[in-house]
């Protein structure tokens, strides 16, 4: 495993293989890596010649000054696991590596950024855009990888490669979860074993949400309704949202015809957490109410 | 001279340039090519393997629709003009190819957007700055060609490859001018024969700024005092800014000791040009006031 923290380092680095004609796979994180992140390595592995993995926490991505001060961090932890799982490269800038002097360049992707998360984590989108535009720059993978945990964040990330004509290709990997159902989460360290404990509502309440759709109910709106229901039994568990919506536009669905997507959020204590799954219509009972 | 209209295909033909090793000069146009475009093209056939320029009247980037639709466009000349100059490859592509259903993405360079003619043309940086990153990701040129006359937009470019760790190097052109010293300016051809006339005042203002410095005044206010009440007394011109600012920041300078840019704006009947000249001080005479 080879570890550079400059970009020019890097590039240089990359240029070689480039030349060589070598794809390059890339997997972005934030570190403090679980096996969510270990599935994108692997994947990147079986699909390219060299695997880069990023490990930045980047600031412009947090709205809240305390969540950014908590995030773990454990570098050489990380560089051994995604070694483990067969990544080639590790590139771990400091900060003012990644935000030089005069830093003043921001890219929005509107729309997309101002619902749902982007409604609770005002410019979270625009940090998490700027910063995949610049490592895409620097690393110009031929693919990215991305999980579908953050599943608002990949469709910014989707709509900014197409918007702004970058060759990447974004791959999507399904979510990990731990043996509970719980989603791998690098915040999922920081819940109490209660919290912990009821963290594993929102799972439920999605697989529930499918159960009843199952049962031939198809509108949406409904669903989401038993859903959010579900989650505000829990009493450690403060719901953010729980909607179902466009698997592209997160626009909310009215049916669920054409398989849209449930997305919630809720805080257990002062950890915020995420998750979602999409929600398929019940096969023959395409009628029903 | 081969030209695309697609993404698709220029980017197959420059993909064998990039393999074999070639290097490859891109100049973004508007079209409407006159001198000064065509000494881009020059220096990008001196420096480069291979050229690529790009005719795209970008709407995004007028902030006036009647500008838009005035703008001059002869695409079979330019690219006969192109060719003449050295150009290998056109890329001509139609609205849509640029901007597809559901585009919705933006890059924006704050502060230095926002001041002189970002002040008179709100959004045209942002529409700029956004359509120039989407075409260095299509070309992916190892260097890319600026006119200095738009002066502010070739530091917003290159404020926008540093920021986002673009790997093209900005290049930048000396101002081409007429044998009467006007800018050469696509919208030139717009002004009536006395317009065409009185519009020289720009360029005489700006030599008159440098001569007053000569004798030796350094105090940036006075001289940009001269400069807007030298463009005032034309009757045909209507003065937006005459400033004297830092070359790299754009903020007002109070002395010319480090050289600075005067800058200039005006409007003649409903065409508004620009120039600018870096003003050195006087040698030997640093001291004086």
């Amino acid at each position: 495993m080879q570890t550079y923290e400059r970009i020019a380092d890097l590039r240089n680095a990359l240029k070689t293989a480039r030349v060589e004609g070598r794809s390059v796979g890339f997997v972005p994180t934030m570190g403090a890596l679980h096996e969510g992140h270990l599935s994108l390595i692997r994947r990147a592995r079986a699909e390219n010649d060299l695997v880069v993995i990023s490990i930045f926490v980047n600031p412009t991505q947090f709205n809240d000054i305390d969540d950014y001060e908590k995030y773990p961090r454990h570098v050489a932890r990380d560089i051994e696991m995604a070694a483990g799982a067969g990544a080639d490269v590790a590139f771990t800038p400091a900060m003012d590596e990644i935000y030089s002097e005069g830093f003043d360049t921001v890219v929005v992707v509107r729309g997309l950024s101002d619902i749902l998360e982007g409604a609770s984590r005002p410019g979270h989108f625009q940090g998490v855009a700027t910063v995949v535009a610049k490592l895409f720059n620097i690393v110009q993978p031929d693919h990215a990888y991305f999980g579908e945990k953050d599943y608002q964040q990949l469709q910014v990330i989707r709509r900014m490669a197409r918007d702004l004509d970058i060759s990447t290709e974004i791959v999507s990997c399904p979510i990990v979860r731990e043996p509970d159902g719980l989603a791998m989460s690098s915040r999922n360290v920081r819940l109490s074993p209660e919290q912990r404990k009821a963290a594993t509502v929102l799972n439920r309440a999605l697989g529930y949400t499918q159960e009843i759709a199952d049962t031939g109910v198809h509108d949406a709106h409904i669903l989401s309704g038993w859903l959010a229901r579900t989650i505000e039994v829990e009493p450690l568990a403060k719901l953010d949202y729980a909607v179902i919506v466009d698997r592209e536009t997160l626009l909310e669905a009215d049916r669920i015809d054409n398989s849209p997507i449930a997305l919630v959020a809720a805080t257990f204590g002062d950890v915020r957490l995420i998750d979602n799954r999409i929600i398929t219509p019940a096969p023959g009972l395409e009628r029903r109410g």
